[in-house]
């Protein structure tokens, strides 16, 4: 059985770009599986698209082959690579940022760069435009078809040399008692806020299910929110439309409202500072 | 061959909740195959995902393994369950109303909540709020894996114990030449509203496609459309702009414009009630 | 191995109906599998369908059967058609303009009419308004999984009268040094605007990367945009929020800004015309 290929790109699903990527694995091998991360990435957001990857990638098998394609700076010299993580997934994807969260919250173990002249699709000399069909997905496919090994791709390099965004953006601080950092999403889809805080470490801080926690959200210097929220492990433990703190499936923790959207509520926007404190 | 898993949502396919319970069910077994119903079911829209799971079901074969999560009570006590309906097929939900149109044009043949100490996927103890994860697709891939069988799921209990709704908000009145409920949907693409009464029950009320019928649309007790519009198999039956009614692909009867929206000129909502008489 | 069956609707993803084409088709064989081109095709745009079939064609292998259904005439008389085109792909889809783009850039080797009686899914006669589910994919299921041959699709009939669009609104007129268009689509999610002229035409009508070329865009008569504008490989090769034009992924030139939206800074419409002269 052939190890999957993940896809996530910022190409939307409304053209056939994403259909033209699956059907270039497909001429390398009838056999290999294309599933859908998701194509939603906002435009040229690329730590989205480091979030979402580590987000999905610990609840798939070792092998699994993950193309992500965010790439504003497709057709400059920004290197094109496979990430071989600790956890035995590939990441193809340009070396740009994609990398940040997987790279600190699972690890890398090697990473080569994308070697063009034998792993680009035949034929698409001409076209500079789009490495995500005929660079990354043709190498994804020859990887996860046995076709190359991991050093078919082309040479090595060393993971400390990888694109990473500043720890601050991606790691709130915390303390006993207290964490502090930014908003990093608030795409999710019904309206909770995520924090740059893992529930791991927010527990490691010592709070616990239960606890009330004074929360504050800050744009500007200016404070738009203050107030003392619930923390537990779901929804259901405060009233329908009251604030709570829960520990997200993405392993972070977010600030909701029970059937309702804090993010619209608050007009919350990535990036406002945020500081949590038990009361 | 294993069976199909198909899954539907409120979640959106914008971010990687969906990916990961795909993940989750290749770690259960590589060779299962998930295909997506849709993820854009209105959120907390419990009678929508039952109405998009009853319309899906008939066109897929016996021992496919049907996923559903509206999920408005995520980490309370709702059930988790599996229902084994009368055509073979599975569908792993929360117990909350999801199976309100399948039960009563298919049947529910047996039930079982499903047991979170045996089915629950390992390490996603901590997390509370995506069973769609953790409960439901984990339970759905050892069922079509055959890791576990039916009777692996959980403790059976009585299908007459199933949440459901209303039969008015499912099932219009009929008589001999009328008809008269509720507008069911107006999230067709194209426009058309559906009306909560099957074609089959149209028809047993004595209309005939060629009838033309006095068509009305309520709210709050106001007839904000009274026209006599023609019963017919499809649009081209009719002028462009025209209304009629006609044998939606859902087996419940519509009423749309030809090559045009009667939701939106005439802003027709959920709910609204309509009658139908054979002029 | 089967070949794969590959999907394009103006469905959308909101509801059951891609669904339970997919349905039908694990029906007819289990080992089918269905991918996604896109179901977000504009409502009716059969000009659309056409473009983006023929831009994922080329990507898959010979023997892949296409679905496309962007059908306003679906249960009148028009023809429901599968064409055998020169590369070895199958096309199913009604016969209404969705072949033009693919009859002039690979060809048609042979069309034939499908016979409802044998090709359409039992039990579906009393639905009018779903080819897509009950003969179109019906029919691709049967094909792919060779339940029947070309020959058991239904009659021949002479591939010189499909319906096209005419060659003005899918080819731009070039003659050295200049080419003289409509403008083809502005759906590209980044906002690049797509011209009717291929890349490999405009390159016989002797433009190279590196030259400035003098382009407008005009709508009834008036010349909204007249710029001297770099033809390069892509968007790095200008400043960001430049100009630039470049070869797209889909074999067609295109005009966007680096980084930015040419569509909605100039509020390009399909159909403006544009002019493009070497300078």
């Amino acid at each position: 059985m052939r190890p999957c290929i993940v896809l996530q790109t910022d190409f939307g699903t409304g053209w056939g770009a994403v259909a033209s990527m699956k059907g270039v694995c497909k001429q390398v091998d009838p056999a290999l599986e294309c599933v859908d991360l998701t194509h939603e990435i906002p435009q040229y957001d690329i730590l989205a698209a480091s979030r979402e990857l580590v987000y999905v990638l610990p609840f798939w098998p070792a092998g699994t082959v993950f193309v992500s394609v965010v790439d504003p700076g497709v057709g400059t010299d920004r290197r094109a690579c496979v990430a071989l993580l600790e956890n035995g997934c590939y990441v193809v994807t340009p070396d740009n940022g994609t990398l940040t969260h997987a790279a600190r919250q699972i690890g890398v173990k090697a990473v080569r760069q994308i070697d063009e002249r034998t792993n680009r699709y035949p034929g698409t000399e001409d076209v500079a435009v789009f490495h995500g069909r005929d660079l990354f997905a043709y190498t994804a496919a020859r990887l996860a078809a046995g076709v190359i090994g991991f050093d078919g791709v082309g040479p090595a390099y060393d993971p400390a040399e990888i694109v990473l965004f500043d720890r601050a953006l991606v790691c709130a601080e915390t303390a006993e008692g207290s964490a502090a950092g930014v908003v990093s999403s608030v795409s999710d889809p019904f309206g909770s806020v995520a924090f740059n805080v893992l529930s791991a470490d927010f527990r490691a801080a010592g709070f616990r299910h239960g606890d009330r926690v004074r929360t504050t959200l800050t744009r500007a210097g200016e404070t738009y929110y203050d107030g003392t929220v619930l923390y537990e492990r779901s929804f259901g433990f405060v009233p329908l439309g009251a604030p709570i703190l829960f520990d997200s499936s993405t392993n972070y923790i977010e600030l909701g409202l029970n059937q309702g959207s804090f993010r619209d509520k608050y007009a919350v926007q990535p990036g406002d500072a945020f500081t949590l404190t038990r009361a």
